[in-house]
Order: structure tokens, then sequence, then C-alpha cells
């Protein structure tokens, strides 16, 4: 069985001049790979009527072609007329589609205090669809489109992330649509993830293991520190696949912590929920994200307390109660100051186990001591504790991520491990 | 003149897939647009070989083609025979960058114990470069190269964002990319950013301010709750380019709140600092994030004091003094919570000014009275305070961002008006 091949057409002029990353893109490609389709390539275009034609043109070469954006009521929104181009189909007015969007704009102009005649343009344009195209519904004023052209499919869809998201969920339910994914198999994955070995271990492992093809496709993803190996496994190969997992997860063991996509803040989250304790944080140089990663997990709340940002020593010393003396003696960055404001943190705010981090992000604020990049981290619960100390590579940003994703760890590590196991 | 036009090929199964999202190509489309060169497009491909050869071939069309990825040691890695082929030029090892890459690789293999004959192969391999390439100098083991190939100019850089950077600067000051950027004339950049206000109802402004064209390319963004104008200006628009700013100004200009592109996070500090104010936040739904953009901004530490993540009631009674009667009779997510933690924060960190943040992220907690997404804000200052309530629309993560930035604004607007204005 040969895959389905799929371009992912992105039309923008923010997106191809770098001002905004684009989401539609990696959104869509997931999308197609969980069900056997291969994303061969993601194109980003200006809406240049040139670029987003030659694009367009080789998208519909492709088994399907998934389009996003330019479909608003303005001039330079140009996808439905050069899909229809591409596809040497008419265009029409769609009846139905006008007077949806006509109610629609009707309504809004009334509310605007603006007269319709303002509106009427933009209502022909975005009812005015390919020849032989089927609506899946409205995202705003703009129709998303389902087309068949020639031995392809391509489906159009609104640009802001969460119509393209809703109106995706339509498309696969489509008949046309429907007929290529039954032309492919949506394969089996495998996810092991990692923290604390190298890539280059886990690409050693793979390749000890006898590495991937064979129909197992494997991907190995540096993501901070964590290390992240996705398998895609084709039928009949599971035993490959198996075989590979084990190769893999021997020799790294004691790095391997998730055979699922749960973030590491989620599985810190659920080993504490799964023990009745409840969690709080003391952050200095992470200023608040160790907290904005488990606050960003629905539920949290019956774990997490909440936690105290002390970027300045007066506020170390009066939430903490980290003492004026240890600040003086050892400095703010140091193991005593993580381990006080770890023990603090679990007193005010009365919680069973804390995590406190302190550290030197940058750029200013470094001595040959005490570089930029050290951080300081301290977990500790009721049956004991664990710290670490790193000098993190990177930027501001990076050194920030960084500390706040192994603070996470150690979390974990704390609770997942038995106390008499070496840290 | 005509502007030279520029692809970025961007390669790596993990970003076709949709497993990571690309940094690199918004990265060096941005950087092509400040040097007046045209991205006409961004190509992201896996590593199969026939599509990353078809997106090169593509690349090498164009006056400059900037790739990213696939510089590895592995036979996976096909990105400098693929754009020699491309190129028609032949492959050759360069002694030096072998001679290089092999003392990296021996140190590399004594530090890991290994015999360093697992590794030649690999040196061999990257020490391979097309003819005429010229090497920019190492990321790791991966040399990043220059290329003149027919009319064009191609730059191959590693693929981890902070290595491409680093050798993109090298790559600029080359000398075929020196003459490609000769070519250009860079931009003169025009930028207003609006929060508050309706995308539509900014561009409703730069319509009736004539529309961009002749010269001017505007482009309007929404990110979160603000709008993001840019405006591209050519040589010899800058008069029009003057027109469309006031016509846009004008009947926005109480939602305008900045002409460069300082985040408002820098905007709140800035502020502050002018005014030799400290700062501190309250946050319960945002979880952190409020303190986390802070504390993102180099130097913030000469303002921000601190902050309390009050994430359960019990902390928002204990650290932030607000009275159990309080919750009780008004809830946690209401207008007299929110003021009770800002005067809280004030007073327990010691701070001049405190933000606080309050409501309800979701997905669960929302009730018929106070839905999902409803969020209290209050800032308050030695002279005065400013509080807002909103419903935000959005997934959990969607309703916090926007509260963050909301919060922030309301800082800000709080700093920046003066006492008589109305909020």
């Amino acid at each position: 069985m040969i895959r389905p091949r799929a371009v992912v057409v992105v039309t923008g002029s923010e997106l191809v001049r770098g001002d905004r990353r684009d989401l539609n893109g990696p959104f869509l490609a997931g999308e197609l790979v969980r069900r056997g389709i291969e994303p061969a390539r993601i194109l980003i275009v200006g809406d240049r009527e040139d670029e987003l034609a030659g694009a367009l043109g080789e998208g519909l070469r492709a088994d399907l072609c998934v389009v996003s954006g330019g479909l608003g009521p303005t001039h330079d929104d140009r996808t439905v007329e050069l899909v229809a181009r591409a596809a040497g189909a008419g265009l029409r007015v769609d009846e139905d589609l006008h007077r949806q969007i006509g109610d629609i704009s009707r309504a809004f102009a009334q509310r605007m205090n603006r007269p319709y005649v303002d509106f009427e343009q933009g209502v022909r344009k975005q009812a005015t669809i390919p020849e032989g195209a089927v609506s899946l519904g409205l995202a705003g004023t703009a129709p998303g489109l389902v087309l068949e052209a020639g031995e392809g499919v391509v489906v159009v869809l609104p640009g802001p992330p969460g119509e393209l998201q809703r109106l995706w969920r339509e498309a696969v339910e489509a008949e046309p649509v429907r007929r290529v994914f039954a032309r492919a198999q949506p394969p089996d994955v495998r996810l092991l993830r990692f923290f604390g070995a190298s890539e280059s271990a886990v690409a050693k492992a793979l390749a000890d293991a006898g590495g991937d093809g064979d129909g197992v496709e494997a991907t190995i993803c540096a993501r901070d520190f964590e290390i992240h190996v996705d398998m895609y496994v084709q039928p009949g190969a599971e035993a490959r696949a198996d075989e590979l997992v084990s190769g893999l997860a021997a020799p790294l063991e004691r790095y391997l912590f998730s055979r699922d996509d749960r973030r590491v803040e989620e599985l810190a989250l659920d080993l504490c929920r799964a023990r009745g304790l409840t969690l709080a944080t003391a952050e200095s140089c992470t200023g608040g994200m160790v907290a904005e990663r488990l606050t960003s997990v629905p539920g949290s709340s019956q774990v997490f307390l909440g936690g105290i940002v002390a970027y300045a020593d007066e506020v170390k010393a009066a939430e903490l109660g980290v003492s004026p003396e240890l600040l003086e003696r050892h400095g703010a960055v140091s193991a005593e100051t993580a381990a006080a404001m770890a023990a603090g943190a679990r007193q005010r705010l009365g919680a069973d186990v804390a995590i406190a981090v302190t550290g030197i992000a940058g750029p200013g604020g470094g001595s040959e001591e005490k570089p930029v990049g050290l951080v300081y981290l301290h977990a500790e619960g009721p049956f004991g504790s664990r710290s670490a100390d790193f000098v993190f590579p990177g930027d501001r940003e990076g050194i920030r991520r960084r500390a706040a994703i192994t603070a996470l760890h150690l979390v974990r590590r704390l609770l997942a491990h038995r106390r008499d196991e070496p840290a």
C-alpha cells in the first residue's frame, strides 16, 4: 500500500515575513500523520498572486491538499479564486452561502451602525466558490470548502487556528476526504520519553538495536533536556517495533520517564494526586514559570495550592522565611537558599511537597564564581528531599525554561522513586 | 529596483509531521525582510530524498536560498549531498574541516570512553562539502556553508535554532551573501500597536485612510487582544506612509499604546522604572503567567519584587490577607477579591504597585452566574487604582494568556495616564 501524499499550503503575509509563527501547518500535519497520510511538505507563502498560485499548483498534484488562510472579504484574499484556477474550475456564486453570509453581515452592519451597502461586495466575494466545491460551513463569514480536482482532493480552511480546527473536523467527514483516508492505514505509534540522557546516547542505542527502517520510522527529538522518541509503525512491523523499544529502554532505563506524551507537569501532578499530596512552588529566576506550567493543566487546583515568586531578597526573607544571615553567608543563588525556600514554601503555604528554584538567568548578574546559567533546585516532601544544581547553557529564556523543566522532573523523581533509591 | 527573492527550506521529519513547530523559518524570514529581501516562501520538508531534492531544486531558482537542518553525521542527514546535486557541483572532503571535526570528535570519544573508529565515518561525512562551497564555521561538528549556484546563492545552516542564529551572523558577512543584500534596499518600517480595538476597526481605519499599496505594504495582525500593524515602506513612499499612520492613529488614538515593538511587559516595567516604583503580582487563574512575563525581561529585578500565586483560597487568605468573610460573601472570582489581592500584594511584598488577577480558566469550574472565561483584574498604585472584568473566549490556555496580557495593559494604563483621566 502506497501512503497517500499530502501537501499543506499555509498563506499569510505575516507568516512568510516571520512576524508570526504558523500553528496551522503543524496541526494539520499531525492530523494527517495520525491517519496514515504522509505530509510531504508544508508550504508557507504570502498573498502575492504568483507565489500563491505556484504553491497551489504544487499542492494540487498531491493526493490531498489542505490550504489555510486567504478567505477574507477583501481583494488581497485570493485563495478561492486561485484554487479554482489551479483546478481548472469556474467560479459561481452559491445562493445559499450568499444568503447566510448576507444575514450575518446585515446583523453586523446594524450593530456597528454602518450601511449594509459597505458589505455587499465582500458578501458576494465570500459566497463565490469554485464549480463543484462543497461548503463545510462558515467561520465568521468565510466558508470552508472541499473540491475534487483531477486525481486529488483540496480542502480550503480559514486561517484563524480555532476556526481552522473546527472546520477541519467537518472536512474529515466529507465524502471526498474520507475516500483519501480510506486508502491510508493509520500507523501504530510508540512513544518513549527520556530525561537526562543525551540525544547522541539515544541515537546510539537506537542504532545498536538495529536502527529504524523495515516498517518502523523513528524520530529522535531533543526538547530542552528531554529526548522524545516517536516510532511510527507500519502494519506487520509490530514485532520489529517491540525489539527497538526494548533495545532503547534497556540501556537507558534510568532516563526513561514516560511511554506516553503527558508533559512532565502532568506527571508531577498525577504522582501527587495518587499519593494524596499537595504541592507548592518557590521561584526566583524562573519568575513563576514552574507555577504557570503546573496551572496550565486542567484540574491542577486539586493538587497545586500556590507559589511564591521571590525575586527580591526581601521577599525571600519575608514570604519564605529565608534568614537574612543565610542569604548573606551563602548568597541568594546557593544550595542553602534553595533548600530554605522549599522549606519555607511548604510551611507558609501548608503544602506537603514544595519545589524551589534559584539561579542566574542572565544576561547580567553573573560572576566567575557564579556564572550566568547557574541554577540550584530543591524539592522537599514529607518523606525526604532531592536537590540538584546545573550550569545551563543558552540565553535568558532558554536557561529559565530548562530550569523550570528540570525542577518539574525533580518533583517527579522525588515522588516516583522509593526513599532508598539514589537521586 | 526589483527586490531579490528568497526561499527558505527547512528540513526535519519532526517538523513536517507536526511534532514540533519550526522556529527557523520565521527567524530567517524576519532577517530577510529587514534587509529588503522578499521571503517568497518557507518550505518545510522531511528527510525523504525526493521531497528534499525537490524543495532544494525550487530554492536554487531564487536569488537566495537559505536551508536549515539535515547536517548531522548520520546517513539520513542528506542536505549537503542534495544541495551539491541541485547545484550541479561535485563533493569533496575539506581537509581543514576534516581535521577540526576530527579533533572535536576525538575529544568527545575520549570523554565518552568510546573508540574513535566509531566516529570516523561521521567525521568524513560532515567534512564533505560541495565543490566551491565556503565554510561559515562549525556548529558542534556540522559546518555552515555558503555556495554560489547558477544565478543564486545558497546558505546551509544547522537546525538547532541557537546554532542557526549564530552561523547566520557569519553568513550575512560572507561575500556572496553581501552581494545579494547589496541589490536590496532595506525598507523603512512603521509600527503601530493597539490594545482594545477590533481587527476590523483597524482594517476599516486603514481602508478609510486610502489603504496600503503605492509603496507601502501593511499587515494587520491580531495577537490575543492586541492588534499589530506593521508597514513596510519602499523608498519614496515615506509621505504616503506618514498619511496612513496619521489616518490610523487619529480615530484609534485611545487604543494606540506603542509605536515600537516593545512587549507590554517591557512597557509596564519601563513606566514603573521611570517613576521609581516597584511592582508585585497576585495571581490566581493565570498561575504565575503575569510574573513569568515580567521576569522574562532582562533587568526586571530592578522593578519587580515578586508575586504570590494564590491558587487555593487558603493561600489567598494567608499570603494576601484576603479575609475569609470576603471570600465567602463575594467568592474567589469577584471584583472584591481582586481588589483585596492587589492590596495584599502591595502590603505583604512592600511594593508600590500591584496587579491582581482572579478568574475561571476552565474547562471546569464555570456556572451560569460565573462562566468559564470570567476574569477580574485590579491594579493598585500609590496614586489610585484601576479595575476591569471580562468574559474571555477561548480555551484554558487562551483565557489565561488573554487575562495575563490584559493585566499587564491595566498596569500600563494605570501608570501612563494622569489621575484625572478616565480609565
